[in-house]
């Protein structure tokens, strides 16, 4: 018999294999991941580590009666494989015919939209608890990373969920890594339980009241269904710990773990980016700016909360960062308080974050940081429609969410130069809190100086009549939609604002004898920094024009269509001006 | 020797003191706390059990060199007697001269302004690592409660405290109580700690790498001084547990723990409350409501993150629920995403909040709610100028934070019909999530019919020229300035707009002609509903007015002042229409 992967249809089609073909399957599961991973990018370490426990997960569970949640879903590209999208594996014209998580649109064997980790054990607590109130019978299983297990959410929900006294199942997948390395003591006492094969008697998990099942080889396929075999149907919560290796059967993402965490296309022999990029970055701007500040003052501190990568601070750098580099782990809100205390105790904080993650320490940054007024310092990156287009990381909500709290100052540099001019700025003030926002899209330079003072706007164009004030990645198209206007008569002044949490009351002013005020951003329009100028000139009954993303969710955009949809290009703003 | 507690200027005061003379002072500050709790009001429990903690944690540590941070900080007022503010404590004329919660205008011992749960772990490991980088010798002590250990954060930072190596102190005060019962596995494990006189081999505090110090007698002087000797100065992780008794002291509060978390002033003997209310409240009424929808409905569960009594729901209203009553213990984030989960389950979750707590969970609500679109319902109190007025627990911004996440329809009732109706609404419709503000301040009524289409605003009073939009309480302001319009030969339109995430088109079409359209809001104008107003309208050139709070972290605040600092007066308000 052999395994011919276009015959996978659902998880009943691996039902009636034997151990010898469910290991064939495995491996055609992997090599098909490999090829497919090489050519389109994608997560590529945590799916290779997880084929062989996923192919026992169905084998042994019954989805989608039985219940599975995959924390972040990153690594449910298997999962997705054995319960019908196997084409969109192994037909490249079909790579982009499924979504990089679960998606309850594709499939009834996903149950939610995820992206953002942590947030299994919460979600599979409330299946579990929805079934005990209808009287079902199903299994509830959370699989979860050892990285995803350190984040606020699923310690909450995994002291509360043995409290159901009913079935509940965590996987979790210990891999021994994070995106990068793992930051916390809970990975010592994992590596504890690793070593003394699950029978350390000082066990967190038997401490808060689970039954614990460890399996050491993670990637063997006889150990797990054993494992799973055991933990099915239990009337109890269950931890099946499981240690696999991250990246498996690639030699590339085994050597390299966190550059293979997530890659775009590669060569599968060398691991060598297929398109390498020599573009400049503000990635390496921001890099090699805080290394800057870091050499030149040991009271900076650089600060990520798990996610070093994305803001180029490499091994190396920091390595070249020392102590003054804190990595708290997948924890932002830790991460978030922690940059409060550093801030009261004398030490300049400068937490590197991706813009959809910032939105997990609200409360941190409004309670703790904001309500104290510490000059602590945060730079969002893929903060923009010009980011991250998946809907679980969408980063053009974050302007709503951040200018609306006190105190905070938030910026928005357009250029290189003003950038690293707020990055110095923000260091060197102690009065605010800032949050900076790091341009989306290619990076773009301005030849006249910056000016410092950061509440204040900046004039780019001098014009009449009308004004297009226009923060960001926005300016750019704003001078596009000038030069327009231009061509027809009409002078525009165009304006840069720079600082989105206040508006420039003096700069207004001048212009209420306009006969139209347009406002541009790279963010919704509901709580922006739009609406805000709206507020303040309405009262004159000047015409203003909020321009932005209209309030909605969207999933795995184009660039050009977001901002034709929603009247943002120089041609749509122009006329609009006109 | 006798101890007067007016010598009492600072904690150099007591270090002379023998364990007979610290006795003597902590029966002194006990009595005279209770006199001002039974006189005042207060957090009642939290205080009387750590009298004695505090007096050793002052004796022990020498702050302000030495760092201590407390949790919530609603157990700092003994601390606050024992750093020059006793005054406060023993002159009735000058209770109101400290806050209820550490604040840094008051003292230099007080480090952060503090009043949400599970940030002093995070912020102590900010202060170790400040002094780490700069070369400081001086203890870091978090003093943190068994039930805010529960919360998100403070199990990150758990986790994250001992990879420092370096000093950090946690005292975990270990009260066997939330603000309600405790809930999560955590406190099986606390019990099983305390019955081992600390010396379980399971000890989750080890696993975690801290050395652990138990303390049996937790409100015994001579053990906690010894204990706190053992931790001070260690270069390492330590833990204190120690077992201490809620409201230790006032027999009415041992008795009853939950009602004397917090209590209004009351009589000492008794513990009957000095001003009993009879007044109708929108709490009895959610609670009651509530309790229709389970007894109806086996498939409606009813959820708290820790806080039951703040809506109504009482120990008897608890017990009536049964398994459709679900408390997550103090963990927003896990009972926002475990609602999730239970809408995806079938069945109907309604979350009571507390508005300042919601924030907690906005990366939930956001990614674990509103992407997936589940209609799960939260019901918002204190969600208003009408509310909480200390700094860290502010309602007022809740719509700035909420009505700009796609997908959640907002509501906010005038009256007590509209919000029995949203509730109604909510729980049978199956399309959204659905947050109610249950309105702030006295209960109002309406004698006409309910218009149950949310999405449709209300026209409580037709006029011409000026429209007065305005939301929950205000409507009622709104009226008062209507008839004072009236009175000067302007008959306004009056608007309920209802709904806070949308705006009604239909109707906002119809004013386009009007000289003058004035929202009203009881949150602040940056990102309020207000804005989504002005920015439909103001591209028409009509003259649109954003009335609510600046955007500023207000403190105790009077509310007759907070309206008129903000022109939201009657009289005002139709001053600015005319």
């Amino acid at each position: 018999m052999e395994i011919n992967l276009k015959d996978i249809h659902s998880p009943a089609d691996i039902k009636g294999l034997d151990l010898e073909h469910l290991h064939l399957l495995s491996g055609e599961l992997r090599a098909a991941l490999m090829r497919k991973l090489a050519a389109h990018g994608g997560h590529v370490g945590p799916n290779l580590g997880v084929v062989e426990a996923t192919v026992a997960l169905h084998y042994v569970f019954d989805a989608p009666s039985d219940k599975i949640v995959f924390d972040v879903s990153h690594q449910s590209y298997v999962h997705k494989m054995l319960t019908g999208r196997i084409e969109a594996f192994i037909d490249p014209a079909k790579y982009d015919d499924v979504t990089g998580y679960t998606c309850p649109g594709e499939s009834d064997y996903d149950l939610f939209e995820v992206g953002h980790t942590s947030t299994s054990i919460s979600l599979a607590t409330g299946l579990a608890k929805a079934r005990d109130l209808k009287g079902g019978k199903e299994n509830v299983i959370a699989f979860i990373g050892d990285a995803s297990l350190g984040g606020g959410m699923a310690l909450e929900a995994l002291n509360y969920a043995p409290e159901l006294g009913s079935n509940i199942i965590i996987i979790l997948n210990d891999n021994q890594m994070s995106i990068a390395e793992n930051h916390g003591e809970l990975y010592n006492h994992l590596a504890e339980l690793r070593k003394t094969n699950g029978t350390s008697p000082n066990n967190i998990f038997k401490a808060l009241g689970y039954e614990y099942i460890y399996v050491g080889e993670g990637n063997d396929l006889r150990a797990l269904i054993h494992a799973y075999k055991a933990a099915k149907d239990q009337p109890r919560a269950v931890l099946v710990h499981i240690n696999t290796m991250k990246g498996m059967g690639l030699p590339c993402a085994e050597s390299n773990q966190e550059a293979f965490h997530f890659a775009a296309p590669f060569d599968l022999k060398t691991g060598a980016p297929a398109n390498p990029l020599d573009a400049e970055s503000y990635d390496d701007m921001f890099a090699r700016k805080m290394l800057e500040h870091t050499r030149a003052d040991k009271n900076v501190a650089v600060m990520t909360a798990g996610t070093p990568g994305a803001f180029g601070l490499t091994p190396a750098v920091r390595d070249a960062m020392g102590s003054q580099y804190i990595d708290t782990g997948i924890a932002e809100q830790d991460c978030v308080t922690m940059a409060a205390g550093l801030a009261k105790g004398g030490v300049r904080p400068v937490m590197g974050v991706v813009a959809t993650f910032i939105q997990r320490a609200y409360d941190q940054l409004s309670h703790d940081v904001a309500i104290n007024n510490l000059p602590a310092v945060f730079v969002e990156f893929y903060g923009s429609l010009f980011g991250m287009n998946d809907m679980t990381h969408l980063g053009f909500f974050d302007i709503a969410m951040i200018s609306n709290i006190p105190n905070i100052r938030m910026l928005a540099p357009a250029t290189a130069e003003e950038y690293i001019a707020m990055l110095d700025y923000a260091i060197g003030q102690t009065d605010h809190p800032v949050v900076i926002r790091t341009p989306g899209g290619a990076v773009s330079h301005q030849s006249t100086p910056v000016n410092t003072d950061f509440t204040r706007y900046d004039i780019v164009e001098e014009g009449a009549d009308v004004a297009l004030i226009a923060e960001g990645p926005m300016l750019g198209i704003a001078r596009k939609a000038a030069a327009l206007l231009r061509d027809k008569g009409v002078t525009p002044t165009v304006i840069n604002p720079r600082i989105l949490s206040q508006v420039d009351t003096e700069c207004l002013d001048t212009l209420k004898g306009y006969r139209h005020v347009i406002t541009v951003e790279d963010g919704i329009i509901d709580g922006g920094f739009g609406q805000k100028v709206a507020s303040y000139l309405a009262p004159t009954g000047i015409r203003v024009t909020c321009l932005g993303l209209k309030k909605e969710f969207e999933d795995r955009y184009k660039v050009a269509d977001l901002l034709r949809d929603n009247s943002l290009t120089p041609e749509q703003i122009a006329e609009l001006a006109i």
